[in-house]
């Protein structure tokens, strides 16, 4: 046992060296994202792919295979720290192994590049200056998924690169699910009611004062945590101390209040995190369905939420004098207003799932060949149409407006509604533990929300599988649509202008 | 030789690679010291001290030493790029793997671990805050000096770090010149002039504002550069495009002004650094001292001369509107004033080399044994009254006021008035390149002077040995005190209140 334990020391030497390197990685991306000058860009993709290649070599080496079977006699509890490392290991190691380390590299590279193309093409306003870059990278991804385990679908690898374990298959059967009875409740809303007073003059420098109380309610204490303006919003984090946040703020109106409380819910469940389970790979949520569950349950169903904006919109109308005039019912219904529109990250919580499905759809097109590169921003325009009955007038309100698609992140979209859909099971067993939760929003009072989601998920880190998870969060074993469409159909109908 | 060009590319693809983890190291130190939350501290340091062994490690590795053997045969003139990395690889490699990596491992983890002390330590104003953590890596520092080849003086091989090929008893025949005159200078000085106007309201913005315009005519173009606040300045490269400077703004002095300068002197000889030499070994300055030249050199010889201010201080005045009533001759006289002062950075150019002195004779005891680091605070303290002849009140204004020590950096702080003394040896000869030199700096038009200096210096990047570089610069092979002493001489005589 002796040889063991030491393999087990060992093998946890080895993964915390690893997860060093990524945290490294995740630092490159923060600062390129927020920090680096422009003209930065293509050295920090050179930088960058020759991480990426080094972490996947260390990681995939023989002699981390070696380690994995010399703790293989362990006899641990399936729950433990140690059981799940060496169980979340091994599936990683074993899939990550299959791809060359050439490969990763290259990705990786391609990705930068795509990124530095990606902000031209917006600044052109045009996707035929992204597409060069972006079918390099489409190439890089179709020759990755071809050393990975076949699925059912051409998309199963992607998506199980976000959602360990799920089928293309399963997320279909939600969608379908989801797809009419979210087109019913747009129907159904009706006309949007006024909210016309969301546009206006709102300082920047006047946000960022309201939105540092939203975070120091929401329990980020000073000297642990970093919010900082960019293009596209991303949360991070590179210990339980260190997590960063960024958003995007409009001097015109007042998105980035929600922006900021979607990153703010992703920054919160990494906080919640076991500090036992830091500088492992353990450190992190199991999906990003389950990351971006916490992430939409602190922008909407605290964010949205009525009890919220009763105890926190006079701050809101002192800071804002033009909303004096705007009464609360007003604003939570104009907050609130079901209105189909361009922007993913603009939309209300009914249509958002909507510009998933779209997405969802174009990236199976684009994987399976059905869809040639060339040709998105066109089935971008057609589908939006179908789907959400608006025109897209240009590539930067239309096909360009998501990163994603600059590393060919095929997999990552779906997770968001997926998300929203968990978001409203976890809250519905959540809300049981915690009867005063109204009271508790209203009067600013955070702290046992965050306690009961980091008691009943946050904890557990990437210990278990995502329906693992599910169940030790709310003995759950699936996705379930239905909580999620109540919801919505409860409070659309209820919002709804007579 | 198709063999042996291969493994030219091979081994230029390998060094290339280690470039990309040193300049990632780069991030990481430059986000630790300007962005990183305080509580994200200790996991950083555990990160920087994965990448550098992981560095040091791809580096010293007999696949290196395999590839240098290979392209041994090559025959190359001495001058070009291929001949030089290959020499400079060599030196590097056979220095480098003699040290075992995860001694470079430890030492960059106790420089981490001791650079949060500091901080600490500051914050508390008392030195035995920072002495734990300062033993610790001192010791490392210590053990590592006995896998270095052994020299004349045990503090050799910390020299030859950051001074290749440079012996601690050539840095003391200069230093035996300096010392005996810049006490003589200081002497002569007489009382200050009456600079009472470089302390009061100064508003951080508009000290942005001015030095914005400097950075701009010094030849920094918008998306190239940043320029952040920390609490030691530095100046760090991640590509030519991506030069960031740091510096320390006061709102009750004008310090920044020339900090930032000196900083802005750094990125310059990077920017100028032959763009063929990029990601490679010689992408760099051959040695601390004639980088630091060239920071003295548009921090001072530029920067506290009358013509700069002759052109720029209109403008100040305009921004600062109580300097209405100081003529440019009293402030020139009150920024040149010869004082000697407790704090290094905020040293005239005659007490600044004394403080280096200072440093210098410490760090030899230090590495000799005979002053022990809990002895410190003392021996500082009395060495300030000998040299200097001022009391020094506390730590944070004595012992604790730089940032080297924190990664037992000792050879570093020489280079300091070595760097001095070339400015000036170097400034004289490219004067003489420049008949317009005084018209252009009282212009604003800093082009011509960058120019010079790039073309005789920056180009060459670290292709050449120190003495070799200062050769191919202005024909010189030697540092030699005297352009400096009398520069000073004739500067500070001129300045003399009759």
């Amino acid at each position: 046992m002796l040889l063991v334990s030491t393999a087990l020391t060992d093998l946890k030497q080895r993964l915390a060296e690893v997860y060093d390197l990524q945290r490294t990685l995740g630092v490159l991306r923060w600062d390129q994202q927020t920090m680096m000058p422009p003209q930065g860009a293509a050295a920090r993709a050179e930088a960058a792919a020759t991480l990426t290649g080094i972490v996947h070599e260390r990681f995939v080496s023989e002699e981390t295979g070696r380690l994995l079977e010399q703790v293989a006699p362990l006899e641990l509890e399936y729950d433990s720290d140690d059981a799940s490392l060496i169980r979340v290991t091994r599936r990683e190691w074993e899939k990550e192994r299959r791809v060359p380390t050439q490969l990763r590299a290259d990705w990786a590279r391609e990705a930068g590049n795509a990124h530095i193309a990606w902000l031209e093409a917006r600044e052109a306003n045009d996707f035929s200056v992204f597409l060069p870059a972006f079918q390099r990278v489409h190439e890089v991804a179709l020759r990755w998924a071809e050393y990975m385990e076949q699925g059912d679908s051409p998309y199963d690898p992607f998506l199980d690169e976000y959602e360990p374990g799920m089928k293309t298959a399963e997320v279909k059967a939600v969608f379908d699910v989801l797809r009419p009875e979210l087109t019913a409740i747009v129907r159904e809303a009706g006309e949007p009611a006024d909210a016309s007073f969301l546009q206006g003059d709102f300082a920047i420098a006047t946000q960022q004062e309201f939105l540092a109380g939203v975070m120091h309610d929401f329990g980020f204490e000073e000297g642990t945590y970093r919010l900082d303006p960019t293009v596209h919003p991303f949360a991070i984090w590179f210990s339980g101390g260190d997590i960063r946040m960024t958003t995007r703020y409009r001097p015109d109106n007042l998105q980035a209040l929600w922006s900021t409380m979607h990153e703010a819910g992703h920054g919160l469940s990494f906080r919640g995190i076991d500090p036992l389970l830091r500088r492992s790979p353990l450190d992190g949520l199991p999906s990003m369905a389950l990351a971006e569950s916490q992430s939409r349950t602190w922008e909407n169903l605290v964010g949205r939420s009525l009890p919220f904006w009763r105890g926190r919109y006079p701050e809101l109308q002192r800071r804002f004098p033009q909303l004096q005039n705007v009464g609360l019912e007003a604003w939570y219904r104009g907050i609130n207003n079901v209105d189909p529109g361009l922007i993913r990250v603009d939309a209300d919580e009914v249509t958002y799932s909507l510009h998933i499905i779209l997405r969802f759809e174009l990236e199976q097109e684009l994987v399976a060949g059905t869809l040639d590169p060339a040709g998105l921003p066109e089935a971008w325009n057609a589908r939006m149409h179908e789907l959400l009955g608006v025109e897209v007038p240009d590539d930067v309100r239309g096909v360009l407006q998501d990163v994603h698609w600059t590393r060919a992140g095929y997999g990552y979209f779906p997770t968001y509604a997926l998300g929203n859909v968990l978001s409203v099971q976890i809250w519905r067993a959540v809300a049981q533990d915690l009867p005063e939760l109204e009271a508790q929003l209203e009067a600013g009072e955070f702290g046992p929300l965050y306690d009961a989601l980091r008691e009943r998920l946050y904890r557990h880190g990437a210990k278990f599988t995502p329906m693992e998870t599910l169940d030790r969060a709310i003995g759950a074993d699936a996705i379930d649509p239905q909580p999620y469409l109540e919801y919505l159909r409860e409070k659309i109908g209820g919002l709804k202008v007579v």
